[in-house]
């Protein structure tokens, strides 16, 4: 069958894109996202409710967009301690450019750093799914810790290397109280908290009470690391930002007097190449 | 001369701080960010006002705060035509953790992607900074303009490579009129879009219009690139999350039929190693 | 008790180091790697000896020097149809410099696209640990390939997605077998590809070779992806800088008619807000 | 005009590809790099004769690939001192995976830790290619030393911040008379040391050498910070490895006396509000 060339070249532009994507629209002048052409959007809406559009799809209520700027506040800065701020300004002092500093800042965001948002959150929305929420909440919560202690790990979301009592944390549910925001997310991170503190005297921290509330803002457990970098990412610039206008290019992190080599002994390659050559 | 041990640790650590930082201040139970306590400015603050607070050290008025909200949302998605956004989404279909992703998305990031913002940013202060402010602005504006058509190289903040009229470069402007941000950045901004349209029928973008803007309202113009990743994160981040729940893993972004190899045709390690060691 | 100030300093250096390694020691105009002082290692060693001693800690005979550089070639390259050296190219092309690059094009190395080394690695060694090496290797594979198919998984080191005949893996073998490093781990790999052939006409791979030869030279499956990259990295650099010298910068990787766009069609802010106004 | 389908698809696949590479050809069960297929390369080559065929597009001489092999082995390692292997580890610590933390290891290759090679390369490589090579070498030399006592700035290549004597340079000069491998940008080197001995008591470091020795080699200058990465990539992997088998997770790599705070004093949201407030 022969066709014409036009015909031909409109059926592969529709039947073999590379990309499809639900967010936004690109045309001449115009850049639709999530349904709002962006015009629109600018000056219309809060920073905090265009993270929300852009995460979730739709449009918060205003009370979910004060709650969200609540959360993305709490997660701003964290001084000097955290290995990804470190990790950053030491990018900054080797001289590069200010984006690969802060990329190489969140590549510190890894399980240990930045995981127990998520863990936390998967583990309060799948305990959540699974749960009878006529149930007593504290009988809930009891069986959520005893599952932990049973495989002997730590409950993700409680206890904080720094602070016996993190400052966020209650301001947090403060203001999911005070937003209407409290869902049953939440309240299983307060019972567990109740629980903890009797059992270990362990307090909720910050990734324990933004995990309730977002989950309870419906927000999926895989997004939560997302929300934690978004929070943390104009803190990190401030500190590349800091580090290259206060401090002196390549500076010495540590004292060689704070190395302690404990390897091998010194010895000839000669003598060892001998020794491993007569194995051939 | 012999003293107490304690003494003289603390004379070590106030002596030897390895860090020095303005930013934030962590004790056990209290973190302090710019001067205020991190309870004070969860639920009291929006969440632009913390990135004007992080960046610039204050606290912004509610005026600059709704502006500096306006150009973070301006800055937030491209949809799937930006190297940065291809690139997160590559490296997430590879199977990446999210951190990972964005962190490779920002290292697109660079001076042909992300550079123009702090260019144009660079180049408006540096004028301004040098130029009489009585003298009629559209002079300055042709002055400025000469400079860059001397030179032969584009002026960063003008022309877009989607769109003859970036969407987002009035409507940004507009908002700076409504919250009185307009100074002597963006009006030179506005001159030499006048004259560009005039000679090239080129008008300002997106960059161009957050350059003034930001400028105006006192940002450094090392600051540019930092805040264009603020906004863009939660775009990058719901492409992440699209790619990761919407595609099948490790898929082919491109077909081999789009690959044209030009190299060395086919010969033998042997032959030219032979060749080669007679050289020696 | 009081104490001197020399000598409580030099407590201070000796009992709390902040670092400790055995891989080098580096004193004024002295570097000692694994013990050996680098104007040692310096021309009487190989590159591929260099990463074996760094990596396993001793050195290498020189057939395992000469194994490992097979191993290291074999990754050399595999053109521009990985999504690590789209990645690396595209951001050089967006303008950042080659160690941001090279960053990016690594951070594609995730589960799906170089996780089949460190996965094919692990399963030969945790198999073979717990194998009866007296017993019969083709039982040993029998089993081995069970269990993945109960599970209904794919079985890490076959099959590839370009070549039912991967060039590289019956290659390696043959340098394996002359070279004497064949130990159970290649066999019960050899073992596998037989009886897969048989079943679903599916041959060894690059990293089911690998897999099973750096396993039998004592790797620890946890530095598979580190080796690997070393095999790589030198191939990404070809690839940043020929699109560096060759390519127009921030050239469009893909056409708009490439991208399709399916998310909500356009509605208006102020309706979606006087909307969920009346739900606060 | 209308034509067959299939002619058309031909036409469209060779008129427009979207990627153009002279380094491999892929086909099915065929991989050809730089015009040899891999099967012939693995076993024949080793891995420094690859590296040098992936960046210069043709096999070395066997003295060639041994200098390149020394050149290689000099980068491989400075213990836990550089900022790379310092980010790298505390990335390790925070627990992402090895890909990851080599990848932020890699973004502290910035300007000031890794730039010197590049810089020193350029400067040796656009002096030599303006020079007169009939001239003095000593004169010469002089001249390129006097461009930077003008400019007030350091010359890269030569000092080093940790050894007065780099015990890796002289090796390197050593291996490059023995190669042949000393041409005029070598000479340049050795004899620029020779006159800052005298004025400033600073010898040629480990960049300097290699600058001079890759520079005859025929390596463009922009390859430099590519090379020291695969030299160096070996040692980084070690570190990692290191960091997550021997230390414990997310370990503190600073103590909080170490960390000085000089910004705000503490003041209350609400207060510069108000303040503010009344300004708009």
């Amino acid at each position: 069958m022969a066709i014409g060339r036009e015909s031909l070249e409109n059926v592969f532009k529709i039947s073999n894109p590379k990309w499809r994507t639900s967010i936004t629209k690109v045309e001449p002048n115009s850049i639709i996202t999530r349904g709002y052409s962006q015009e629109d959007l600018i000056g219309n809406v809060s920073f905090s409710e265009m993270v929300y559009l852009l995460i979730k799809g739709e449009m918060p209520s205003k009370k979910e967009s004060k709650m969200l700027g609540s959360v993305l506040v709490s997660f701003c800065d964290h001084g000097v301690t955290p290995p990804s701020t470190q990790a950053a300004r030491m990018i900054a002092s080797a001289g590069s450019p200010v984006h690969a500093c802060i990329a190489g800042g969140l590549l510190a965001f890894g399980k240990n750093h930045a995981g127990a948002i998520e863990r936390s959150m998967k583990a309060f929305q799948e305990f959540i799914q699974r749960s009878d929420l006529e149930e007593d909440i504290y009988n809930n919560a009891k069986n959520f810790v005893d599952g932990y202690l049973k495989k002997g790990s730590k409950i993700p979301g409680f206890g904080h290397r720094y602070h016996s009592e993190d400052p966020r944390a209650a301001r947090l549910i403060d203001m999911a109280k005070k937003h209407g925001c409290i869902g049953p997310h939440t309240r299983l991170a307060m019972a567990v908290q109740e629980i903890l503190l009797e059992m270990k005297d362990i307090k909720m921290n910050i990734d324990g009470a933004n995990a309730g509330i977002l989950s309870d803002m419906g927000f999926d457990w895989r997004t939560g690391t997302g929300i934690f970098m978004i929070g943390r990412l104009p803190g990190l610039i401030s500190h590349v930002y800091e580090e290259k206008v206060r401090e002196p290019d390549f500076r010495k992190f540590f004292d060689v007097e704070e190395i302690y080599y404990d390897g091998m002994e010194e010895r000839k390659v000669s003598y060892i190449h001998d020794l491993k050559r007569t194995m051939d």
